[in-house]
């Protein structure tokens, strides 16, 4: 009989997990549903690696923090890695989550399937424009601002995304953590003071775009005498 | 009289910049404008790295690889480390960007204020649908996909971003690559394959969630005891 592969908890890890290995978690399962949808049933670290432009070496090491998965002679079985991956993830139950700002961008983050894929399903929205209060967009019933405490403590939202102008961001976060959301997503163009115990991810989108302008930039300036 | 703070080119400093690095030039960068608009003229490097949660030692190392900025006895000066942030980012010149996919999500970053801050902008947008075709979108044209390389190289644009569904993301990223594009940052949820001369930034917003949910899984598990 095989043996099962096994799985730590973090606390048997040393120190804690590097946010980068989280997030290349993130990137594995994505692949690994596309291998899966296209039919394989098992993969390899170096295949895996291979699909995201990193090392076998750097795959192993990632997935060693959480423990062992892969078969001798087999690889890793992919849905079991995806099971496994989601435990880690926390994204094998499902979150509700919060979102406040009802504008062009939090409209379009009402109809972004990936959310629901991974199993995070927005199931409030906040604003204080009287002209979307009482609306629904996609399902999702639209509160006015003044009943985001309520609705985050009876529907235990943990987590909260913060789509308001750069202005009103860190009243609005202060006011999801004072309600219980325990990590928050911000999109607005500013840096968040939030408690230690809530964990808190930015989103600048024109963070993503001078990424390429420096390496653009840069390839032109120092790259072309190998190209 | 003072001495000039210097920069150096990319190609004194010994190996490539890590990514890492030019990310936190951005947060530094969104740091000094907010400074200077509160009115402080200078700041410091554990000024700048207290904002941001960074050691004074980390801002330091982060700058160094680019030249000298700071000044004795006065620290930076706001105004001239901004230009020179800028001068690395590469913008410090406009930016002409190409858009691919004018649904909900596309039609919202249409309307994102902050590309225009840093000297981003959409000056195309294309998609296949009769319906959204030669309309115009906050000042921005939207053209059928098959003019995508003649608008591309009329109007010499380096940068794409990729705002379609995923099943159609790689034939998009491609088109724009044989057009002239140097950096595509992708939306769709999938890993697109693209030639090593360009760059390429992922944006899948369910990751982000994903980092939340480790984390609140993973602090309910070990951190109560120190809590």
């Amino acid at each position: 009989m095989m043996s099962q592969p096994k799985s730590k908890t973090l606390s048997d890890s040393e120190g804690p997990v590097p946010k980068a290995v989280v997030n290349r978690l993130s990137l594995y399962l994505r692949e690994l549903h596309r291998l899966l949808r296209d039919g394989h049933q098992t993969t390899s670290s170096s295949h895996l690696g291979n699909l995201l432009g990193f090392t076998d070496a750097q795959v192993r090491k990632d997935l060693a923090y959480f423990g062992h998965f892969g078969y001798p002679g087999i690889g890793y079985r992919c849905q079991e890695l995806i099971d496994a991956v989601r435990r880690i993830l926390g994204t094998d139950r499902i979150w509700p989550v919060a979102m406040v700002g009802v504008g062009n961008l939090g409209r379009a983050l009402l109809g972004y399937k990936g959310f629901g894929l991974q199993n995070f399903r927005i199931v409030a929205a906040f604003d204080v424009d009287p002209g979307r209060v009482g609306e629904s967009i996609e399902g999702v019933p639209i509160y006015h601002l003044d009943k985001l405490t309520e609705v985050v403590r009876q529907q235990r939202i943990k987590l909260g995304m913060v789509v308001v102008p750069a202005t009103a961001a860190q009243g609005v976060a202060d006011k999801l953590v004072a309600a219980g959301v325990e990590g928050v997503v911000n999109f607005a163009p500013v840096t968040l003071v939030l408690p230690e115990t809530v964990s808190l991810v930015g989103v600048d989108l024109a963070m993503e775009l001078e990424q390429l302008s420096f390496a653009v930039v840069n390839r032109g300036e120092t790259g072309s005498a190998d190209e």
